[in-house]
C-alpha cells in the first residue's frame, strides 16, 4: 500500500515547527533553523545537497563534508526510503504569496533540486510545470490537497508520496487523516513563537499513536503512526 | 537565592499536562495517569507515598514496592531536593469549584499528605488554614499568585518554593516570569486535548532556555532556566 508520509520534520520543545516572521532571507522563521541542526551534518544531507549550499551552514556543522553516521542519519536516510513522489505547500516552494507576478521563481533550491521526482505544489494560482534539472518537476495543483495526493500517487510507481511541509499544510493533511506515518525531530529548543503544529489538532482522536522514540544527542526521533 | 521550581511536571508529546474531562474520579483527565508512569514505579516516589495509595495502580507499576533506581528516580529526588514550602492550585487541591460548601474536603492525599511542609492553595474563596499529620498545614491565599510567592518563601525557612500546579497555576506564574526553574517529564504519549502548557505562553521571550534534556526508557526530561 503506498503511504503518505511525513519525515524529518523539525519540532520545537514548545511545538513549533517553523519560527515567527518567516521572510525570503529568513524562511524557517526566526530561530526555525535550530530545528535542523541535527539534520545538516549527516551523511545523507550533505549527499543530497551541492557544496555551494551548505557552504553558508555555520562551521561547527559544516566541518565534515563527508557527513557523520549515527541515529541521526540513519532516520534521515529512512525518509527518504521508497519515496517517488513529493507534496509541499505553496509557501515552502517559495516567499511569493497571492497570483505569480512572473514566472521567475523556481524554488529555493537552484537549478538542480535535491528531489529528482515529481513536486506537487499546493497553490490557489495556476502555473505550468517547470521541468528543472536531475528528474525534479513542480506541478501546481490548485484543487485542493486531495487531489495533490491522487496525483502524487499516480507519479510515484508505487512507491511512497512524502510530505515536506510547510507547517499549514502537514495540519491539513493530518486534520483529514490522510497521513500515515509523520516522523519528529524534536529539537532542545525553544522558539517561544511561530507555527505550531499540533495546536488545535487532536491527533489522538485522529488515530494516532506513538511508535518510536529514540533521543539522539541532538534531538529526539518521534514516529506518530495512524492505526 | 531562593528559587521558584515546578519539578516532575509531566507533558505529552502533543503539549498537553493533564486530559480532558477532568473530575473526581479522574483527577489528571482522561488519559492524564500516563503523565505519570515514569514516576510511579520510582523509589522517590515509593517512599512518598503510603502502600494504600500504590496498591490502586497498575501491576506493571505496582510490583516492586521497593521502586527502581535510574534516571528517573535521580530527577525524581532532585525535585524534592531543598524545598521548603509548596504552591498550588485550587483544582490541585480538590474537585469542588465555586465557594466551599462545607470544609469536609481536605486534598485527595488523606490524613498524612506526603509534603510534610506549609502548602499554599491559590484560591478565591477564603478558609481557614487546615492543619494535617506529618507536618503538612494547608492554607488558603485568595489575594493573587504573587502574594502566594511571597508567604511561601518566608515559610521556606531560606529552602526553594515548589510549584506543584495544575497546569493554569504553572502558565500563570511563567507568564509572569516568576518560575526560575521548569523540570518536565516528556511521555510518548499523544493526550489529543486537555490543558496545553505552551499554548499562548511565549517563553522565549520571558526568558527560558532548556539547560537539560536526558532521556531516559519511559521519558524525556527536559529543565527550563531563566536567564
Amino acid at each position: 500500500m503506498q503511504k503518505l508520509r511525513v519525515q524529518n520534520f523539525g519540532i520545537s520543545l514548545d511545538g513549533y515547527s517553523a519560527g515567527p516572521n518567516q521572510s525570503i532571507d529568513c524562511p524557517v522563521g526566526v530561530g526555525g533553523m535550530a530545528l535542523g541542526e541535527w539534520f545538516f551534518p549527516t551523511r545523507t544531507f550533505r549527499r543530497m545537497h551541492n557544496p555551494d549550499w551548505t557552504a553558508n551552514l555555520p562551521d561547527h556543522l559544516s566541518a565534515r563534508q563527508d557527513g557523520a553516521a549515527g541515529i541521526d542519519d540513519y532516520f534521515a536516510a529512512r525518509g527518504f526510503e521508497n519515496v517517488g513522489a513529493l507534496i509541499i505547500g505553496r509557501n515552502m516552494f517559495g516567499p511569493i504569496r497571492g497570483a505569480w507576478a512572473n514566472y521567475d521563481w523556481k524554488g529555493w533550491w537552484g537549478e538542480n533540486p535535491p528531489f529528482h521526482c515529481e513536486v506537487f505544489v499546493l497553490t490557489h494560482h495556476a502555473r505550468a510545470s517547470v521541468a528543472m534539472q536531475g528528474g525534479t518537476t513542480f506541478h501546481f495543483v490548485t484543487d485542493g490537497i486531495e487531489a495533490a495526493l491522487q496525483r502524487a500517487k499516480a507519479a510515484a510507481s508505487g512507491k511512497d508520496v512524502q510530505l515536506g511541509g510547510g507547517v499549514a499544510t502537514v495540519r491539513a493533511y493530518l486534520r483529514a487523516g490522510l497521513v500515515d506515518e509523520l516522523h519528529l525531530a524534536q529539537s532542545p529548543v525553544l522558539l517561544g513563537s511561530g507555527e505550531s503544529l499540533f495546536t488545535g489538532l487532536d491527533l489522538l482522536s485522529l488515530g494516532y499513536r506513538c511508535v518510536e522514540r529514540v533521543p539522539s544527542s541532538r534531538t529526539t526521533h518521534i514516529v506518530l503512526t495512524r492505526s
